[in-house]
């Protein structure tokens, strides 16, 4: 940490900060300029956090340096982790190695629709099948998901097909039955912060996929990592989905630059949402054309039979020729990144 | 709501999408343009989402006209709201008439720092205690917060001041024992879009305060409230807090036109909290000055006895000199926008 | 600045950052952590930005400490400034003493129009007339205002009423004409990055009237200040008229933190133009008012004899109700901040 | 356009904007719903700009429901464009069926620095030169540009080289200087709503290079274009630069999704700056590849021989490996999302 003095500071302004870093243990070290003092602090960053340095007198900024998450930082894990998902008798990876396609239906909605959407991805190339039973919505008055009928639903749906299950989960209470019907949890991005959901997850035995905030900072998400990590679970895989910003056209402007930035300071697998980025069907197609030359783990998008009557979000649900050109680049592209498709790699019993 | 069709839609692609309002028993009505046709619906809106009208060939754009929430909204309740806390023994007003003045400690630390707070706060002229047990935190490494134990520390200095107090739940399964200890619950800015919490603190039977999530627009944050009233409690108090944009010189952008933007169009009361917001406890006093004249029903900020000693956010919290201003502010600027102060209403038994 | 070394940096790399330093005469003060290595530089910070230090190998991070700016900047001059506008027939101040309330219409349409709304902003207690004659517009098909025959209007129109006038210019080969007319030049918020204009204006010998790019941070805005005063005009008022936000309530979000933000940091005076920041006449007075509260030196506010004649954003226009409830908010809060009514100040031969 | 009345709007107030609008020929479509009218406008929609609409008693809201711009529209003109940039000697396309890479120095330092840098841009297989003459810059302090002794050692790297230049231009006094040197202008990010610089743009009979306002919507960009083309010049390219957001590890945020959006209603070529988006070397190389695999007709990006030496935003200019990988994208997956490298196509005499 930094600690950066105000030009009126005094010499005992300065010294009471010394003094109160070498009381916890730290070392400070004073930099005298023409205008203002700064004092470089080394020792264990934790004991500075609870110092308050900023409250004290001639005291200007605080500046940390150093990363604050741990367990998923690449820095004593260089090597990037791929995630296994599914049981025995089909897992799936993702990774550094392989270009993962997961699709599926917004909204679990009624075992026809579910089991039609499945074939269609699985048709296209997904070896993951995403489908909500519970979904958080802006409004009470909307669709809210089908909760344990959904997830057996799902569980059906993978039996007919062999495709392990993606789904969100939105309330702790309900992590354990997820947890014992799917392959993974997802987080979705209103909860990205809701802590005891992360913590609760952390506990579930599953793996977690992790969207990234609509309004969270790299750091932040990956600090909600931290505390799915810190309960013992070191699969997580995160999805970046799009960031709130002042452009109109696209429901959220989708944050292509935080794959590489992510893969730099974290060994955590990262995917790429286009769907519910851009919330039109247009846009899906280039925009996982364009995740999959940054270098991310795979794509997750909606698919449904029929998008006119889906309960959810069906402006942006593929379809048809969408699909068709969806399923090429998934095959044709990563190749040409050097990756390869993560059914070539998945473990079949 | 308004259907756009695109330019290249045809006479048959308009028929489909007045076939499809008038088979859910709307009505449709066309105003041909010289490039692009527009579709008026009238009818029951909730009937209409189901639809999916943006799917249909020809359609370019939806556009909604109503509000989406029902229950806040002043459309059918003119009158702004008066939201009462406290008990039968000492019950403060929140809304159009008076302002109320909250304040305590971020976090509930010990007995004796709580107590100490709590009676910087009654000398200020503050009529409820704030403070928090649980403590939602971005890193899981930080403070959380007392639990159960801080909830009885509040109730004891609750006896010993006379203050109501309003306490943070961060947790639906929570929701019980927080609303058995406090006389308001409070909604923070993570959890706005926590569902399954909204809900609970619905039925909670207690009044909630809830924070503008801080990347939340307006109309998401009274659908927010709209969640809560729609569980049967229309005792809500909304809290602006802030929002994230690109300016770094303050933690959060306060959004002063909140105030009376949602006043326009909701009956709840709407008070500030410039501590959050800014981050810089020498921005509390003239936020809330600006707080008080721009028309808001109260501010809620932090005091602490002892800052540098805080466990959370102790840059932001008052004492001294600037808790004797923010005091005087708040006797002396309501009158002169047409306001008592909340203690001069309060009933006291 | 702080260099701040990446964790595999090495002896060498630490040396050669230093060396570097060293050899513009700088002191470069070494800080080794566990982790990281930091380096504190003493010196000529101009001299370092030249340095690259950025490009160094193991070289993580370079925090500048120090603002960039200078003339503007209250470090060398602690005293807040006092801008005159007008000349010695009638001079009104702009500072911290007074609140100087300066309104007119959007654009110069008639001589009819102008003096009206000037005579309306008069009556309402306005002491400066704003009005623009050139008008940077979205849209090569929206009106342009009237050029060099707006500023003939203009002048007419302080003639018959006494007010000084503050009017836009757009381009820097308009400076000259505009600053033969008008007492105070105004740079819009599209043109404050527009640096050759800044200089212009630097060089006009009029007061600049400086608004805030919709998307500049704080500090950007002092730099384009720092911009005119380093070609001699320190006679510069700041403006903040709202920054782009994600929320569509109103035009921008007006950011009134930037008030006490301003005056810890720059010793320029600094007003509010609330009718620009949010675009609907019904917040102007509530708005008007948090800027009397939060310390403003001042309001600039859009009037027109007929608002719905208007050539330019008509629908923020005061009339009437909401002009008389401003007058009054003007005559009335600032007393209670500590600030008398410009026209008080005003110094008429 | 569609007018929406607010629900206590009265049967007269509705005729009041029928009246209005049938006052200048247009025609007014009424629909009435249970708690809303809503009026569908018909008609030339310049005509209706100037009714001031949202003014009169009674309306709500004004939703304009067309596009804003006209010569940049697809809408008349579905055939997306190509703009040829040089002169007979050696004329370079940038379109739908090339890819185009741009590079060269930030700024023009030195005769050596600009030749080299243009030598390395060639080798990794790039057709045009970019370099600046003229920098905007956020501080006075720092480097301006040389100016037009920039431009002539910009035409001799060109004699040298063969390589068409494209250099800023800051200031349209400027422009007739730059416009004889230089093969295509660009306006930088700054400028983006400079609109008298747009117009001597439209008017110097030079292809021009319009970056986006790093805060500006994709409409409003557009809208920038047409300032150009409205004045005769339709050889406007547009490059996306990244957008202004809360994420602070990247400098902006690359709005990948702009580029088909803009390719769904501009005819007008466009393509992506991830230096400058980025602001980091390390993303340049991933980011041209999600610029490639998204469909942009090409990427700008920064080189530098000695980038610890450069004067301006040396830390994102790419050298050694990273150019050499930039180079291999831009040669291997053009050909994989069906485009050929530009120099393919470039006429050569």
């Amino acid at each position: 940490m930094v600690v950066v003095m105000s030009p009126e500071a005094t010499d005992e302004d300065v010294a009471a900060v010394v003094a109160r870093v070498e009381g916890v243990g730290g070392e400070a070290f004073v930099s005298k300029g023409v205008v203002r003092t700064i004092i470089g602090l080394v020792g264990d960053i934790e004991s500075f956090h609870h110092l308050n340095l900023r409250t004290l007198r001639g005291v200007a900024d605080v500046h940390r340096i150093s990363d604050p998450y741990k367990l998923v930082s690449r820095q004593h894990h260089p090597e990037r982790s791929t995630v296994w998902v599914g049981d025995a008798a089909r897992r799936v990876p993702i990774g550094p190695d392989t270009f993962t396609f997961i699709a599926g239906p917004c909204a679990v909605e009624t075992p026809q629709q579910t089991l039609e959407a499945a074939q269609m991805a699985q048709s296209a190339g997904a070896t993951l099948l995403r489908g909500g039973a519970y979904k958080p919505r802006t409004s009470p008055y909307a669709f809210q998901g089908l909760g344990v009928k959904g997830l057996e639903i799902l569980t059906d749906v993978r039996e007919a097909t062999g495709l392990p299950i993606v789904t969100e989960v939105v309330d702790a209470r309900d992590v354990p039955v997820v947890a014992e019907h799917a392959d993974m949890l997802q987080i979705g991005t209103r909860n990205m912060a809701n802590f005891g959901l992360l913590q609760a997850a952390g506990e579930s035995g599953k793996p977690v996929l992790l969207k990234r905030g609509m309004t969270a900072t790299i750091e932040e998400w990956l600090m909600a990592a931290e505390y799915i990590a810190q309960r013992g679970n070191l699969d997580v895989v995160l999805c970046e989905r799009g960031i709130r910003t002042f452009e109109p056209a696209t429901r959220n402007t989708l944050d292509i630059s935080a794959v590489p930035v992510v893969q730099a300071t974290s060994h955590l697998p990262i995917i790429v949402d286009p769907s519910h980025a851009a919330g039109r069907k247009d846009l899906v197609v280039p925009l996982s054309r364009a995740a999959i030359a940054v270098g991310a783990d795979g794509v997750i998008v909606d698919v449904h039979p029929r998008p006119e009557a889906a309960l959810c979000d069906g402006p942006q649900a593929l379809l048809g020729t969408e699909l068709r050109e969806l399923a090429q680049a998934v095959r044709q592209l990563p190749p040409a990144v050097g990756r390869v498709d993560a059914s070539t790699r998945a473990h079949i019993a």
